[in-house]
């Protein structure tokens, strides 16, 4: 990239590039747009510079920092105030934070995060180190302080812990106009006040007004008659999966959070909805794999020991599981001396068992997150597995019958191995159907029962039944 | 349940049941809900079930439609006027919506979809049978039948295919005072209107004015002034994962999409990219399973035959792939007959190599899925798996290799078993990243790349891993 000359110039350089980082967010361009952001810090083109990070999205400028070494940071960070400085920490993903909050001060940290929304700040907070949260909490403003340590009292998974405090709430007994005077004198930016919530003398709320309506009608007509009384409303403890669920059924922009009483305590925006969703789906698919039990992201970054250790004990414990199937094909050695042609069908019956396993499981357990699946339908659905297997395990079983009988010409074998391959799909589909059920039962995440290591069960079962049948047939 | 006798009584049982449905919308409870519907419909209550229909949440309607069995639907469809209809069709699953689309005469249908917003009414076309679809189109309004044929014509999976027509836009050259009245002419909803967009006189899009702006500047004053041009907007042919990402990266609640030459065509609204990020985690969920490569909706309802016939060729598929395994072992007792002791360690072998193998294809999956992997860092990833991989793999192949000899005590078994594993699980780990890599490359959804019949090769590479290790160390 060559340098720029003239001032216009500088502008034009600088204003594409932050146009390729605004349009080309895929990891590409994000790429190429950083190396164009390391040549300009190399050239100490300080004009261009600046027109970059004052032309970047905070999520733009968050990805960007994703990308470069961290001693290209400093030359970025000087040229932010503390508002961007606040936008910036609530865009970087957790692991990233951290280590900005080492290139600030202090003072700085805490500026930034007396500016965020309330519920940006908890979750900053909840993520520093604990002495260094310590600071910031006790160099906020009084209020401020009061808002987030009682947010920081509400589990993260719940709509206490999605929600913000900041919101406008008017009294049932306000005009139109009086609305609109609250709205003006409200401190936050109004862009993201979609409702005016609508409260009695006891704070409780009572309706929910948007916008349109203050702008439509006059303003001497009272609230009251304007408002609407239906409201979804949540209660700080739900879990955060359920909010989610409102979210999407109703198509929600925003919902109020109400305490036991029926007191206004806070409203949960769309954008964290979203990233529960996606949150959510990440820890199923991880879990699902086997690939890590915690933060999804870890994955995603450098620190491999640590992405080593969060995969290999899911890896050692099917380890461990696949001690079974190895016995019991040695069992088939020892068993049946006279007819090894039994033994190369173990694995092929062992996977099909896995395989169908896994997918009844995971049907379960998406169910179960998306709200399709419950506890009371537990017998239709055992029922429907049961026919689905069959038909599946008819299809498998005749397959593998044909493919042994023309392989080895041996009639009891490939009725062994037939009848065995119906049986244990049917029944690694009921137990990928049960396995689910019984973790959520006791507590445990469904998610796992669609992983390897209770894949591995349904090895194990689908080879004993193997032996079974070889037993009762071969030796008869 | 007793059956109300006052009218002040049906009025609680009505609203009680009404509440339940709304707040317990967990399919236990929506069960719970339908007996109770099932109930007032056997007992004739018309009173009741008035009440029920008028204080149900469309959405909620849709639900208990779900679980009601079909000749219970038209006690409550007689209740809905063409308003509710439209709605219900609106929140209806696919599946069911055919089936509402029957019990209702053509002009029904037709007046339904005229109250539709224009995405809705091309979403709900584009499912219904070509005939009935066409005799829709043809009802239509002159314009409304416009709208709906330009929609139609974008392919379902893009920018184009979520957005609507409806939204409000003024002159660059309004007022405050002109845009409020713009919007009071408005016919739609205003509740879904969250900003005003500002066009010149070419109808390109200029800038965003968001409805608290109008309400707290004064009416004289210049839109030009007020908006924002600093705006995020996609083309109609932007794929909607890069939708859904947009939104999710800057938190919006609507999205203007415009033409190539800038033109003002439509705007995509939060709830459609919830559904988009919830169908695409559902797609790559069930695919990674091969569970069904179509609509995973599929999987949740009664149709047996068809169930088993979308997740019947992922198995054959596996069940053809383990026949090289199969053989492979077959080798092992041909080539190794004075050391049966190797046999029972092909299937560990083979089921770890899957295992790890499909641990890498997820992650790489998910990040394509999310924007955390892309094709540049390619080189990166499969060097952080390399070592990742090794780790996992020294762990493995010493445990496997100290069981071995603590089972049979035989070094040189143990040797090969331990480096077998050690090689098998780096390979699988770099064969992960590569198969969804070259899946995107060729266009191939590369969620296949970490379900069962791609976990085949991995176990077949694996197995192949310990036949070249065991005839290197056992016969030399």
């Amino acid at each position: 990239m060559s340098k720029p000359t003239t001032d216009h110039e500088i502008e034009t350089a600088a204003e594409a590039l932050a146009e390729t980082l605004e349009v080309n967010f895929a990891p590409d361009g994000l790429r190429d747009a950083a190396a164009s952001v390391e040549d300009l810090i190399e050239a100490g083109d300080e004009a261009a510079l600046d027109e970059v990070v004052a032309g970047t999205h905070p999520a733009d400028l968050a990805a960007l920092l994703g990308v470069l070494s961290h001693e290209l940071w400093p030359p970025l960070l000087k040229r932010l105030d503390i508002a961007r400085i606040s936008d910036l920490l609530e865009e970087l993903p957790d692991h990233l934070r951290d280590d900005l909050a080492e290139h600030l001060l202090p003072q700085q940290l805490s500026d930034a995060v007396e500016e965020m929304a309330s519920d940006d700040a908890a979750d900053v907070i909840a993520d520093l180190p604990e002495d260094v949260a310590q600071d910031v909490i006790e160099a906020l403003p009084q209020e401020d302080r009061e808002e987030v340590e009682t947010l920081l009292a509400y589990p993260e998974d719940t709509a206490g812990g999605l929600m913000q405090t900041e919101l406008v709430s008017i009294s049932e007994h306000s005009t139109v106009d009086e609305a609109v005077g609250v709205l003006r004198s409200a401190e936050e930016d109004v862009g993201e006040i979609f409702f005016v919530y609508v409260v009695d003398d006891d704070n409780r709320l009572v309706g929910v007004l948007n916008l349109g309506a203050l702008l439509l009608f006059k303003g001497h007509r009272p609230i009251r008659n304007l408002m609407k009384t239906k409201i979804h409303m949540v209660n700080p403890e739900e879990d955060q999966e359920s909010v989610a669920r409102i979210f999407q059924r109703y198509d929600l922009v925003a919902l109020p959070v109400v305490d036991g009483d029926g007191t206004l305590i806070g409203r949960i925006l769309h954008d964290d909805v979203v990233d529960v969703l996606q949150e959510e789906a990440d820890e199923d698919i991880m879990h699902m794999a086997g690939a890590t039990a915690g933060e999804p992201e870890l994955v995603y970054t450098d620190q491999l020991f640590r992405i080593a250790g969060v995969r290999l004990p899911w890896l050692l414990a099917t380890l461990a599981g696949l001690a079974v199937p190895a016995v019991l094909t040695s069992g088939f050695q020892v068993s049946f001396p006279h007819m090894k042609e039994l033994v190369p069908f173990v694995l092929v019956i062992g996977a099909m068992g896995g395989n169908v396993g896994s997918q009844s499981a995971t049907i379960v357990v998406r169910g179960f997150a998306t709200g399709r699946v419950d506890f009371q339908n537990l017998g239709h659905f055992l029922f429907k597995e049961l026919v689905i297997s069959s038909l599946m395990g008819l299809a498998c079983g005749a397959m593998s019958g044909i493919v042994s009988q023309l392989w080895h010409g041996n009639t009891m074998l490939s009725l062994t191995v037939a009848i065995s391959m119906f049986v244990a799909i049917i029944a690694s589909a009921i137990l990928g159907v049960l396995v689910p059920y019984f973790f959520r039962l006791v507590n445990i995440d469904p998610a796992i029962a669609a992983g390897p290591a209770v894949t591995t069960i349904d090895d194990i079962v689908a080879i004993g039944i193997y032996y079974l049948v070889a037993i009762l047939l071969i030796t008869a």
